[in-house]
């Protein structure tokens, strides 16, 4: 048989993946664009975009809209394990853990891998600040009023703006602004469902979901939701054939904590399933403006028969985190949730909904999202690569395509809540596992917040994380040998 | 016996007090100055300040610090009918009256003697806006940021110093910035007592506490209250011995709806007796700063023993609605309230409190408060005089000395829900007594907003309200005549 004559393109491919596989381009960095390669290779536009593409196919690269290709982490750490459901509706345990994880938020000298922060340098701070004083400026009279809701008009406008070019076609005065996501969930579940009901949720879960319900007396039973495809919509709907469910809080867009995304399909039978149960959704898409290739899927309240589904969102997580702006979209909910944000803080202050309006209105906010995803997935693709070279063997790792998290998943004899002690006292904050379940258990995971700033060394803070791992196992184990994550190739 | 001659003082008090008794001086405005009266009636100073000072002991006129001297009523409405106890814990009644006074509220043509709204022309809208636009400027990286405790020192700092001034010395970390006094309560209640606890509550009283216990899961007791001494001290401390109640809501300054204040031995025995039950008392004191007189009460927060309670307060009512600034002072309570505040909404916008605290330091405040309650106490005295010249003869009406409201009794057989859907037709809203109640009594009650602009005409609005009142006795006792309110002289 003669032998093969690699073609043009296949001498590019094979030198750019060994660039890769011997580690002189890391995971999340660029790789050579198709006019460096056309230079440093002697090849046609062609052939460069060829070699790209087939790198592409075999997951080596991926590509980000207009930035061109970047590579893939080399190896994989196998995914964590399916949470098993919970059969019978309970009050969710009130874990201390929380109040420590709201404690480390607030102290500026630690590397924030715990709470959903994102760094200050991800946002637009200055044309937000821009923003805030002209809204000031102009709007004099409202601070003399009530916040109607003539001084939201203009925000409500650009949110169903937004929503519409997904295909979520909404109303202006469908939109409640509130005070950020959480109080979107507050009110819509105090809309909807009454204390001694039982809410719907996933496991795991945002813990803050966790608390809220366990505040309002109400009780959760919850259904397992998987790393990459997020809820199990066949024990959803068996869960709700046999229980009755005032709510279900959902999260089909890069999930906390493990950063799921729901495909359109399962979407299609979620929402057609809640509806043929008479279930209410409430949905929080707080993430998702924020998948890594730009694209934005249809939030459940877009499918058919999703007059019941609430959508809650935020600027929080995407544009500002001070401005304390989300809102809740209730569809037939609506009069009940506008009654709700009464009773509970009567209405949110004009200046940051004209500021948000005003930012949005500029026109920049696309363009700080295609940047902001951008360090999103090159942090979220170096910390899973640091986790793999520092970890301890057995470790597993969720592959997000979006949001802001990695759901770990540390050998079994780790606990979670000693590691996040020992990574404190090395200013390194964590959040553990077992506040994210309704009974404690994920007692071996910890979910860690990839919205860190470009500049700061995530590397050095997972090694020390790892090491903390290996000396707990260690501890654990005395004779054993400190080997690192066991990668699974794609 | 010889004739008396009146000495020169008693000259210039007759010619006043008939100024005052024949309209040529109305209600609430103001009497010569003592300059004036010694240019016109070519006196002393010492011989025009006695002639004041009689009519002030005549109750003819009442002083304003650094104004002068005002004119009161010439004559008053009795006072309403003290209410009944309600002897079982319930749920509050959802009136859909309220909703209604919600609706009016956005409506800007209406005159809004409903909702406790301030007209705009009551506020430093102008400094408010320079202080906000300053805060955005120079807090720039804030908007990159969940707002921590660091961005709302310096407001926490300015409320501690204020309450210091009133004998109520609170640490600046006990204070807990919230949404507006709404969240503060809902908070406070939400950190201290849970679904199916009893909170005991004033008869009548505001009727977003009802709504907010009954959204909650929770039912009320209600313990009668007067438009003059408030809470019934000795019903309370019956109530208190009797029922298990999880926490005590009360109104003592300028209560909403009657503006009764209640004495500072009064609050020492409140504050003693729910000690002595261990029942917290929260404590709405947001019209606390609101005395005609300018002499703002200890709040029960500061008497001894009063660990437990919560002070409840805002700047919605006395310098700005829109910037959405209360909080919570809550003791041993502090940690509960915090957590219960980022359950449910994580943070407030760090530019509000930043603006709010940027006003209070420029030291603007106190002198817009004395124009403020100088104005507010013209209002109401002037809405007050309207009413007894207006409205039908057995009317009776509260006599505030602070806040913003009147509490009108009509005669019996007047609905104040069919007034108040007459009164809108005429764009006039106004508050229906029942939603102040635990089961829909007060039906033939009002409560009045005072705080409205002085140039608008208030005058006729009363006489609005005063004739269609008349025209509901009518159709009720078809062949009565129209007599006016009969007045008790004081």
């Amino acid at each position: 048989m003669p032998q093969h004559i690699p073609f043009a393109y296949e001498r590019v491919e094979a030198r750019i993946a060994s660039m890769i596989s011997n580690g002189l381009i890391r995971p999340g960095e660029r790789v050579p664009s198709v006019r460096e390669i056309c230079v440093s290779d002697s090849v046609s536009k062609a052939t460069a975009m060829q070699a790209l593409c087939n790198l592409e196919a075999r997951s080596l690269v991926f590509a980000r809209p207009r930035s061109g290709y970047f590579a893939m982490a080399s190896s994989r750490l196998p995914l964590p394990t399916t949470p098993v459901a919970h059969l019978e509706p309970r009050e969710p345990k009130l874990s201390p853990l929380v109040a420590r994880v709201f404690a480390d938020v607030q102290n500026p000298a630690t590397m924030a891998l715990g709470a959903g922060t994102p760094h200050p340098s991800l946002l637009p701070t200055a044309e937000l600040a821009r923003s805030a004083a002209r809204a000031a400026r102009l709007h004099v009279e409202d601070f003399g009023r009530y916040p109607t809701c003539e001084a939201d008009r203009p925000l409500r406008r650009e949110i169903a703006l937004r929503l519409a070019r997904v295909g979520c076609e909404v109303s202006p005065e469908e939109v409640v602004i509130t005070n950020g996501c959480m109080d979107a969930l507050n009110l819509s579940l105090r809309a909807v469902a009454s204390p001694g009901d039982t809410i719907l949720v996933e496991s795991p879960t945002f813990f803050g979901i966790l608390q809220m319900i366990h505040s309002l007396g109400m009780k959760a039973i919850s259904v397992p939701a998987t790393c990459i495809a997020g809820l199990d919509v066949k024990a959803f709907e068996r869960t709700l054939a046999k229980h009755k469910i005032a709510a279900c809080v959902l999260l089909p867009s890069f999930g906390n904590p493990h950063g799921a995304c729901v495909s359109e399909e399962h979407r299609q039978a979620i929402a057609h399933i809640a509806n043929k149960h008479r279930a209410p959704i409430i949905e929080d898409d707080v993430y998702g403006e924020l998948a890594f290739d730009g694209r934005r899927l249809r939030p459940l309240k877009a499918y058919p028969n999703a007059a019941g589904t609430i959508l809650c969102g935020s600027l929080s997580k995407c544009l500002s985190p001070a401005l304390r702006i989300g809102w809740a979209i209730a569809g037939c909910h609506a009069e009940n949730v506008r009654r709700m944000k009464w009773i509970s803080s009567i209405a949110t202050p004009h200046i940051t909904a004209r500021a948000a309006a005003d930012y949005l209105q500029c026109g920049g906010f696309d363009r700080h999202l295609r940047a902001m995803r951008h360090t999103l997935e090159q942090q979220t693709c170096c910390i899973s690569h640091a986790i793999s070279e520092f970890f301890p063997e057995g470790t597993a790792l969720s592959r997000p395509s979006g949001g802001y998290f990695l759901w770990v998943e540390l050998p079994r004899h780790i606990s979670a809540e000693k590691l996040g002690d020992a990574a404190i006292q090395h200013r390194i904050s964590i959040c553990p596992g077992p506040i994210f379940s309704l009974n404690g258990e994920f007692e071996n995971c910890i979910r860690l917040n990839c919205a860190v700033g470009v500049e700061q060394n995530v590397q050095e803070a997972i090694a020390t994380l790892g090491r903390l791992a290996h000396e707990q196992a260690a501890s654990s184990f005395p004779h054993a040998k400190r080997p690192k994550a066991k990668t699974t190739t794609r």
